[in-house]
């Protein structure tokens, strides 16, 4: 249930009376509080509203991350998504989404799904410098959180050797959720020097050629793919590089069992359309098809071992704090999250840091295994 | 709408009147007709009633095919399936399930759904000796159709040369559907030299080295794998070979988009169970993820240069009739499933046989395959 202080929030907001009572029947709206500041979480999209918006106590709202449009085939798609107009080239970095917001006098981090992120929140300041949000209150800050250590993803870009950064792509105002143009953000980033992903340049169509060679280049060194996006950011596309669908694919091979079919087809999509478009042949062909099976079976094959020898499905993450209270926040966040997990270790790096090492457990799927492997007989 | 006399046919095999009614309602029976013999086909289960059961006109009915429990372990499944008891092992036919029986004077063979199948009706008296039927008209021959020509599967095991043939695997009453024991199935298949599944011998839990040895010898030789019954039928379960799964999945990667998601990822979990359990490793083990790969990538990579082209997904099928109107009456049925087929080619063999090719079309695999070409660029 949401208090009457957050209904007349909503409803001021132009939901109306009758679809809030709807949304709450199902919970789609969730009421959550970070150190003091009361917020609404939408689990659903709600007129306008997307997944992931959050209302504060005190009426800000920051709207859902949009979902970027994908294309698999880069020459059709850029023809199709921007015509003959030129569109800026960014680097899709591998890492979570947050987005960056000053509520009364703190700056928080949203995931994706409307949290308020005790982990990201803590670390924002070692990244992003405060001031902007003294200048521009009204500005919302999206970018990648991304790096070896991190709380939600075992792996970073490479060029993030330790810990974890933050990696601006996009400034939204708060309320209506609209962009700035990449001019005034690169400007904006700049000013503040606030990390930003790397910008490769503006292109149009007519530089396919050049397209492919930065695509191949990024493979090569094992990065995830580009955002393209029209200078007046009305229009986004994203596309991957063979390595990174080729990686998704392998580490979640180790969880199979945890994860929908659909996350390892569509990166298999992926790369068959990208294998079509460049026209692959030969050894390098099965050099790719070799990669995807190993991808595959590999880390799935070793989880039935780990299984088969009484051990568990399981993933280790490390994170470095400052506070320990914030390893035990997210320790009950992921709970809430029905996410289990358990803190392996605590070390202290004497910098003002301490590493966490924690383990996430995939239960389902360590059982999953190992009914089979017992010889559960099935119908499929 | 079932006829009345059909209901009561029905009524007296002790489906509740209720529960007709509701199965009608959702079009869960289907009355049919092949030459002048009416039918009802189950297209849901209901009281015992598998699906694909058919109550014929005349009161006779057939089961619907069982459908047989597998394991993905091959040595624990056969702990927790047969414990120490011997247990048949016979080949998995890579083929398509009939069910032939006598009904009144009309030797029928029915397909898993529960269709008349006109090609199968016609050919099946190429490989079965209607003696039996004479002797048993109570009995059902349950058997496999395989080879290269079949209007269902476009390849066949690699022992049947050319056109298509029949393997025995189960006898069944019909009404009950209670199987013959093993030693009765054979002893009849061999009175009435009907063909049969190779038959590999009787073992048991301890001879699982000589299992693997038959197992890796049907893989090397391209065959799908076995099936064990305990003597009385009781107790069956299935093991496939690798060899199988990946062929499956090359061969369904050439339409990737009209198969389910699952269609790929059971077979590559079959995969990984075999390497894990046969701790497959090193040189053997990348042949392994190479192959997958390859299955997974080619055909499809093939198929979007098909459509990228202006051509279609289709595949290309031939079978070998002796009267063009069975070719009509296939085409016909195939039009009944919603399935698109054309008629490339007519040659008459001169030695009774016409041999028939069409091909298939797969329209929504090509639209989609198209749409992503074209450059689509959708939310994921």
């Amino acid at each position: 249930m949401v208090s009457s202080h957050f209904r007349n929030i909503l409803l001021k907001l132009g939901i109306p009376e009758e679809r809030l009572s709807v949304l709450e029947g199902k919970g789609g709206l969730v009421e959550d509080e970070f150190e003091g500041i009361r917020y609404v979480r939408f689990r659903d999209s709600a007129k306008g509203f997307r997944r992931g918006t959050v209302a504060f106590e005190n009426g800000d709202v920051v709207l859902g991350f949009p979902h970027i449009k994908r294309i698999v085939q880069l020459e059709n798609g850029i023809r199709r998504v921007f015509r003959n107009k030129p569109f800026y080239v960014e680097e899709k970095v591998d890492g979570y989404n947050v987005r960056v917001v000053k509520v009364r006098d703190k700056v928080l981090a949203i995931t994706r799904g409307g949290f308020v992120c005790p982990f990201t929140t803590e670390r924002v300041e070692d990244f992003i410098n405060f001031d902007f949000f003294r200048d521009y209150p009204n500005l919302v800050l999206a970018g990648e959180m991304a790096g070896p250590e991190s709380p939600y993803l075992v792996e970073g870009p490479p060029y993030v050797k330790e810990d974890i950064q933050f990696f601006l792509f996009d400034i939204q105002e708060k309320g209506g959720g609209k962009s700035l143009s990449v001019e005034e953000r690169l400007k904006l980033a700049e000013e503040y020097g606030i990390p930003h992903v790397e910008v490769f340049g503006v292109y149009d169509r007519r530089r396919i050629d050049d397209l492919y060679d930065l695509i191949e280049m990024l493979h090569s060194e094992r990065r995830e793919g580009i955002v393209m996006k029209s200078p007046n950011m009305k229009r986004i596309a994203k596309y991957v590089t063979p390595y990174a669908n080729i990686n998704d694919i392998r580490i979640g091979s180790h969880i199979f069992f945890d994860l929908p079919h659909g996350y390892f087809m569509q990166r298999i999509k992926r790369l068959a359309f990208y294998l079509a478009e460049k026209h692959v042949k030969g050894e390098e062909f099965d050099e790719y098809a070799k990669a995807l099976g190993k991808a595959l079976l590999r880390p799935f094959v070793e989880s039935i071992h780990e299984v088969a020898n009484s051990g568990e499905v399981e993933e280790v993450f490390t994170v470095r704090v400052k506070n320990i209270t914030t390893a035990h926040k997210m320790m009950t966040h992921f709970e809430g999250l029905g996410v289990k997990i358990h803190i392996e270790d605590i070390e202290d790096l004497k910098n003002g840091y301490w590493r966490i090492t924690f383990k996430r457990v995939y239960p389902d799927a360590t059982r999953e295994i190992r009914e089979l492997w017992n010889g559960l007989a099935f119908v499929d």
